[in-house]
C-alpha cells in the first residue's frame, strides 16, 4: 500500500479547523470528525502504520487521553502490545515517571514499572506533535524503563511550534500530516 | 470464528488482581499487562468483536481515557465511527452533556453535539462494567442525541456490583469475563 496524496487530503478534510480555541488567536485541530467516520479513521490508521512500517518495534506506547485512539489502533494492526502512559493516580502497582513542563506549571506522565522490560522497543505514537513536551516525556518513559525509543509517530504536526526539535536527536520522527501555517485550512 | 473457552483463559491469565486498590479490601483488575502483550491483546479485541458480532451499529462510543482502548479497537476492526465521552472541557465545540453519580459526588461526560446524528445506531464499549455509571451516562448521551444504543460489550464485568442493572431495560449487555466473587483469582 502506498499512502497517496488523495489519501492524506481525505484525511485531512475531515479535521475541524475551531478557531480562537483554546484560547484567542489559536486555531485548534479537532480530529473528532475524523475519527467519528469510519472509513475515514480506518484510512487514517492504515497509512500512519505504512508511514511507520520500516520502523522495527515490540510496543507501542501512547499518553492518556486522546493518544489511546491512535496508539491502540496502531497495536491492534500491527499485533504488538501497547504501553499506556497515564496521568499521575491512575496506575494501581509500582510506577516510573517523568514529569514535562507546559506552558504554566509542570506535568506527570507514568507507566508501570514492568511495562518496559529491559530492550524493548517502543513506538512512541500520538495524534498530535505540538510543542514536543508529552512525546519527549513518552521518550524518557521508555529510556527510565531500560528500553529503546524506535520512533515517533503522530498523525498531525504542528511544524511552526519546532516541536521536533524537543524530540531527541536519532529519533525517526513521522508524521502524516504536517500544518507549518499556524491558521492554514 | 468461535470463542473458545481457552481463549478466555489465555485472556484472563493477562489480568492483573490488585488486591486493596484503590482502598482496603477491593480487589483492582488491571488489564494492563493484557494490553501490554501484542498477542493477549489482539485475541481479547477479536474476541469482543465476536461477542457483538449480532449487533448492528454504525459507531462505538467509549469514555476517557482507558475506555479509548478497547473502543478503538472496536471501531477500527469493524470500520466504524468511533464518537468520544470526554470530562467537561476537553471538546472544543457544541457539547452535549450528561451527569452521574458517584460514590462521593457527581461526574460529567461530554460529546460534540454533532458526534451522534439523529438515527445513528451506537456500541457502547468499555473494558470493565463496575457499577453502570460510566456506561449508563454513555447510553443517554446516545439517546439525548438522537440515536439508538445498539448494545453494551464490556471487556470485564464486575457481576457482584450490578451495574448491569443499571443500564435500561432492552439493551443487550455483552462481557467476556464476569467475576461473580469480589476475590476470586
Amino acid at each position: 500500500m502506498n499512502i497517496t496524496e488523495r489519501t492524506i487530503q481525505v484525511i485531512r478534510n475531515r479535521i475541524r479547523s475551531v478557531p480562537d480555541y483554546p484560547s484567542p488567536g489559536v486555531v485548534f485541530r479537532d480530529i473528532t470528525p475524523l475519527m467519528e467516520d469510519g472509513p475515514s479513521l480506518h484510512a487514517a490508521v492504515d497509512a500512519l502504520a505504512e508511514a511507520t512500517r520500516s520502523l522495527d518495534y515490540d510496543r507501542v506506547i501512547s499518553a492518556e487521553a486522546r493518544g489511546f485512539v491512535f496508539g491502540t489502533a496502531l497495536a491492534y494492526r500491527s499485533r504488538k502490545g501497547l504501553v499506556l502512559a497515564r496521568k499521575p493516580g491512575k496506575l494501581p502497582r509500582e510506577v516510573i515517571s517523568v514529569s514535562y513542563e507546559l506552558e504554566y506549571g509542570t506535568d506527570s506522565l507514568e507507566v508501570h514499572a514492568d511495562a518496559i522490560p529491559p530492550g524493548t522497543r517502543v513506538l512512541v505514537a500520538d495524534d498530535l506533535l505540538a510543542t514536543g513536551g508529552t512525546a519527549r516525556a513518552m521518550c524518557e518513559l521508555v529510556e527510565k524503563s531500560g528500553g529503546s525509543v524506535a520512533g515517533c509517530a503522530f498523525l498531525i504536526e504542528l511544524g511552526f511550534l519546532e516541536g521536533r526539535k524537543k524530540l531527541l536527536a536519532g529519533y525517526d520522527v513521522i508524521s502524516l500530516i504536517n500544518y507549518h501555517d499556524p491558521a492554514a485550512e
